[in-house]
């Protein structure tokens, strides 16, 4: 007997297709629009937008909230945002000591790019 | 004197710089972020994901609400998402008979893929 359980996660499905095919290749099935839509929306914000350009352009790659401090929101606010991002696949996290540390996953990122760029 | 009016509206001040600088290259401003994050939103919403896709695909490059019939919403709620895209300047729109064309803003659409790429 094999003692692989099969309730392990199935590893990041993101990371296979991360987005949707070119928009302009052919119509977006339903499933397809629901999700891609998902990280548009998550974009779509002039807070969070600022927030991804803050921590895709900061050094190393990466940003915690207490590297943020001029976006004019509370740090609870900027920590909602952040894991709105996260929730919709564009950043990743790893805590490290106090910390959430917060970069961009650049797969997923790219991929909606070339979505509207072949589109 | 001369004849010229300031009144004049100022040409697409969008064809000059369709999106937003790329996303990682510094923090957005709150006005780039704005305006940015209004073109992220119209793409925001399964539907209209859906009739963008549908729109950028379809024959000819454009598309009326006459062709398009299988998203599961009304016509007027059709027209509605296409107003909405327009006005966030991913699509633009001819009259020609009974039928209102929508076609996509190419330079908007890969504006907005290039910030996410070059990202």
């Amino acid at each position: 007997m094999s003692n692989a359980s099969p309730l392990l996660p199935v590893l990041e499905p993101e990371a296979v297709a991360p987005c949707c095919p070119p928009l302009n290749e052919r119509p977006l099935t339903a499933d397809e629009a629901e999700r891609a839509a998902r990280m548009f929306k998550a974009l779509g914000d002039p807070v969070r937008l600022r927030l991804f350009s803050l921590v895709a352009s900061h050094e190393g790659g990466e940003a915690c909230v207490c590297d943020i401090s001029d976006v004019g929101v509370s740090q609870p606010t900027v920590s909602h945002h952040l894991k709105k991002l996260k929730e919709a696949g564009l950043l990743t996290s790893e805590r490290r000591g106090t910390w959430v540390y917060y970069r961009v996953e650049p797969s997923v990122v790219a991929a909606m790019g070339q979505a509207l760029i072949s589109g």
